[in-house]
């Protein structure tokens, strides 16, 4: 029975990293790493970086291995993802067995970006490893993306006792503003999804590799800031390789209904 | 000029304490805990707990300020919260005077449970206080009671690709399954508000005390466990005095439009 840990680790910040999180990379036999495939070197530097900062004993092992890439010949998104996750599992089955085989103990653990919960697949890659080895499973929870970029800014997530979505910039693009809530944190997006808006009476709060030392921040009337953001944004990735960028718009709230009507 | 940090410790769990808070209770020169007015004496040690683990020098000073409570005479929902806010600004303003007047330090932090950003009032208790005092504002994310629950049941919170609403027990009373989203994420429910739900196709993750060593844990079809949640969330909080609870509710996807058509 193998156990498997998820352990969110933060946006890349190494003061991100909680108790429990350090605890749990301590307590692992092995800790697997992707080094290839995200297409972000320094991003799984960083990685293997907080990993080797947190572990203390010589009885973690900590190995890398390359990720399978989607494969852009599948038309269809979730279909070309679902592939990707199916790859991604039998890599990790592969590693776990030569490690059992080699004697090592079954404690093992993967570090996610953020937490485990949030826009990540590796919960649903675990799912798919259990089909083929049974695993008892937990989950460590990591600060998110979200709550790097509300801290950055210092500013609340929802307004007082009001709804929020999270959603993407694909459905952002697709669906326009989501019904149901002044407030949407957009996360996954390409660049300028919020082009989709018609950005009268929206303020943005922007953020990209919130919380890391190359955190960049701009906030504003979304008219008087999307420019600038577009712009930021396409230079920061061209010198980094990479980008991981969030934001989180409010819209005025309509004339308040008088109460007990709404 | 107060250096006001803000820091987010969590659900309860002294193992969710990022290293990013533990540095940050470590550099103020005072903290302020709120001892009374929660309704939740266990709480409130509990607080008082995490912080004296997390603080290891002498320079730290740790004390604790009644809070006020609300007026229930005041029979707007917004407005009472309101009137409470400006209320716990005054006592944050005469309490940091004092310390100031003693010849304290400028840096004064809270301690908040989970992450300052989310249906939290801190924020903006803060706002208010800066009407009164300049100072500069720092937030350290925690833990939220969302991922806890994500964690503590090992689920994702979205679907792939998919957007999430967070709402509260009042709108969803008041709204019914918010619209946008197959995914909600219920918090400060006063108990059983997916009664308003016809539960048909719906699954409900449940916790109390998520991350806690009290965590209680139910899921399933809401139509099969809505009663039992019902029941062992009153003789839980019964038995505590207070509860902490939160839920996740996924409802069955209608069926797929084909590709490009949604």
């Amino acid at each position: 029975m193998i156990e498997l840990t998820l352990i969110g680790i933060g946006t890349g910040n190494p003061n991100h990293v909680t108790a429990e999180a350090a605890k749990a990379m301590n307590a692992a036999d092995l800790i697997l790493i992707p080094l290839k495939g995200e297409d972000k070197a320094d991003l799984a530097g960083l990685r293997m970086e907080i990993c080797r900062a947190c572990v203390t004993g010589p009885a973690t092992r900590i190995e890398g291995f390359d990720l399978p890439v989607r494969d852009p010949a599948t038309p269809d998104y979730l279909q070309r993802v679902n592939d990707w996750h199916d790859a991604i599992a039998a890599v990790w089955q592969a590693r776990i067995a030569a490690h059992l085989a080699a004697g090592g103990g079954p404690k093992v653990a993967f570090l996610v970006w953020g937490d485990p919960s949030l826009y990540d697949s590796t919960l649903r890659i675990a799912g798919r490893l259990e089909r083929h080895m049974p695993l008892r499973l937990r989950v460590v929870p990591g600060i998110t993306a979200i709550q790097a970029l509300c801290a950055a800014h210092a500013i609340p997530l929802n307004e007082l006792a009001a709804p929020v979505v999270i959603t993407t910039g694909r459905q952002l693009r697709e669906g326009g503003w989501p019904a149901g809530a002044d407030t949407v944190v957009v996360m996954l997006d390409q660049g300028g999804g919020f082009a989709a808006l018609d950005p009268e009476g929206i303020d943005i709060w922007w953020g990209a590799y919130v919380g890391m030392g190359e955190q960049i921040l701009i906030a504003g009337p979304l008219a008087e800031v999307a420019a600038d953001i577009v712009e930021t944004r396409a230079s920061a990735r061209a010198g980094h390789g990479w980008i991981m960028d969030i934001y989180l718009m409010r819209r005025a709230r309509p004339q308040a209904a008088p109460c007990g009507t709404a």
